[in-house]
């Protein structure tokens, strides 16, 4: 692969480096082709075991509702207790995993945070104009990793 | 970098060659560096997403669980309804994610998939000797990818 040397040593010091010089290159070559397939596998791996450990995270809550169903025909006014419970458990689980509960209202809009589904009177919602009057369906996310936005009505001033 | 020449070329075309090697390798060696960072930081980003994904993907069953709350004080019968409604929804989710159920009983013993909890006469619990004889708590996963095995009793000759 190397040229033929044409300043007529034939092996000479020179092209002796040239010749590791270009092996060194040739294998740096090879393991960056190495790494890349490499880590194409690996990604897929890695995703696989958080895949895995986010869904065992959510396993007890199964459990709970399992619980709840074999005890319902027994005792229904239980079963309420029991629901409590699973969301206790399941919000525990997405507290645990990094979100937090977007579900207070009265505080001021953050399209960030909120979408809005519906607008209603400032004042028969007793909040300020631009806060937030109901939370419809709660939202779950992190600050800048948002899993889904809150559907809420926000308060607006009364047309006069 | 590159050693002086020791065959009286200072400039000639095999030292050039090697020069132009050199500069090969190191900049070879420079994208391995770089794609080793990257990766690493590809990695743990790739994880982020596919645990938003996963999270994401148990949100409608918290939702059913507000519902099913709301609805409870009005109605107390509808909420074992409910809860039937949220388990479906659960294991769809868990299915969904590549992951099955495995609540079985009277299927033959398997180590790989059970977890023996106790063992039980085999003709009081009415399953051949070395059968699931019942299941204490399900297990979940898919095959090579168990999450966790099945709490089972298993059936077993009686001693005479």
């Amino acid at each position: 692969m190397a040229p033929p040397p044409a300043d007529g040593a034939t092996a000479g010091p020179t092209q002796r480096a040239l010749d590791a010089a270009e092996d060194r290159w040739r294998r740096a070559a090879a393991d960056l082709d190495n790494l890349r397939k490499r880590y194409a596998r690996e990604v897929a791996r890695e995703r696989e075991i958080e895949r895995e450990l986010v869904t065992s995270a959510f396993l007890p809550v199964l459990d709970t509702i399992d619980r709840a169903l074999e005890h319902a025909a027994a005792d229904p006014e239980s079963i309420v207790e029991g629901i409590r419970t699973l969301r206790e458990q399941a919000l525990a689980v997405v507290s645990g995993l990094g979100y937090g509960r977007e579900d207070e209202p009265g505080v001021p809009f953050d399209p960030a945070r909120h979408e809005v589904v519906g607008l209603v009177d400032a004042d028969g919602a007793g909040t300020p104009p631009g806060s937030v009057a109901s939370v419809v369906r709660p939202g779950y996310g992190a600050p800048g990793r948002q899993l889904r936005p809150a559907a809420v009505t926000v308060a607006q001033r009364q047309e006069s």
